[in-house]
């Protein structure tokens, strides 16, 4: 499987008064992540939504073990992957490093959605086009 | 066991380019709902931090389903309640019903903590005070 | 002027390891605010974009003070209205009391919005409807 | 006057339904670029907090100008400066651009503190050190 990687730095905004990391700034930076994912696959959000019927992956499940704290300052690396593969659907799982010790991993299920002809503002699952299912897997590399 | 009740409206901030509710949203205001259990219980956590050793009761595991999309100006209702509560740690459970549909539920286990007396900038796992307990589980009511 | 009045408790995550607000949330809570100023006024965002050219009310300009730090488990009232409003651009006046004593004030000049017919996805800037502006103005009242 | 640069792309969660970032992120972003201003001084806000009296730099006013709207996926690049430093508080400037054009241009003020001896959860101004004075003012480099 392809896997993406990112790298920041815990920001004092993204600390609570316990001075460890609110835990809702994981979920925003596990979504970023995945996007990032899709970049990396060669297929940018921006881009299949100004391209193509894709409307979004919204998020149907998710899960996550919080195994040590991070702090103010601490350089994280989260690593993004697919684990499964669906027609409409995907599992993504996030491990968060810091100080190369695992300190957070998350799991994902989204769904990928399009226009739906009769209503564009709902949310449709659409397949997952097979050239994404491709790069996701590592089979075939961008460009 | 005892059920906290919170009622908001979705904003304009807390939503997408899709149009709805962007997730980490969720996982705030289940963050805040778990502060609201515990002073439906008689003892918010400023008064815990004022008045106790306690230094909060950071996330370890979380699980959530989100059944359906909720959008800007939406009208929700998020019920918590403990499920199971341990000798240090304790599981919750949100329920966030959309127009009296279950649209998202997450679940959370999440530890007590107190000052570690050879550090006081680390968090240190506690026994959750008999009073606390008494009154998660319904059986003693504040005041 | 018509007044919205919103209250708020201070939710744990809304502060940083200084133990008060980040003030980036203030900007979140008046940008609600100023929505809640319109629903205040009989039209609520939500129904303006669904049912007129309304695309939203970008800001273009803010300025704030912050008089008084608050604290996690603070009451907070916030109150909002209009302070000029001119053909297509408006300014809006936010006043944070804490324990009844000002701690943030802040204005924005924001400006009305409808669908670009030539770019559906751009915003073009357009008149108030009068019936909007006599509102805010507690000319009239909604219903 | 040292100038701290930052660039960031434009995340999905960072808009809003009309489909522009969400103004409160822009203060979350210019909140972690005046951390990033005293790290490129040498003195990062967490070495501070942990050798020495410090204990943050609240904002007591901030004005910002919002001249273009930013997308999904745009990449900006954000330059943070000091404009004038006096005994015990600063003003910043930011400046967004993206595409190379200035997008949003903010200026704070901001006060230093440190702990106040007879209540050690209050802030408390405090005279900026020399040192991070003439590295701010690009007088002397660090290291």
């Amino acid at each position: 499987m392809l896997v993406a990687r990112r790298e920041r730095t815990i920001e004092w905004g993204d600390c609570d008064p316990a001075k460890i990391v609110y835990n809702p700034r994981f979920f925003d930076w596990f979504d970023n992540c995945t996007g990032g994912l899709l970049e990396a696959a060669g297929f940018a959000k921006r881009w299949l939504l100004e391209n193509t019927d894709f409307t979004g992956i919204p998020l149907v499940e998710s899960r996550a073990r919080f195994l040590k704290p991070s702090r103010y300052g601490d350089r994280v690396v989260i690593e993004t992957q697919a684990t499964d593969i669906r027609r409409s659907s995907f599992d993504i799982r996030h491990q968060l490093f810091n100080g190369g010790e695992l300190s957070v991993e998350a799991f994902e299920t989204r769904v990928w959605t399009g226009r739906d002809p009769k209503n564009p503002d709902r949310l449709k699952s659409a397949a997952i086009p097979d050239e994404i299912v491709a790069r996701l897997k590592g089979e075939k590399t961008p460009g």
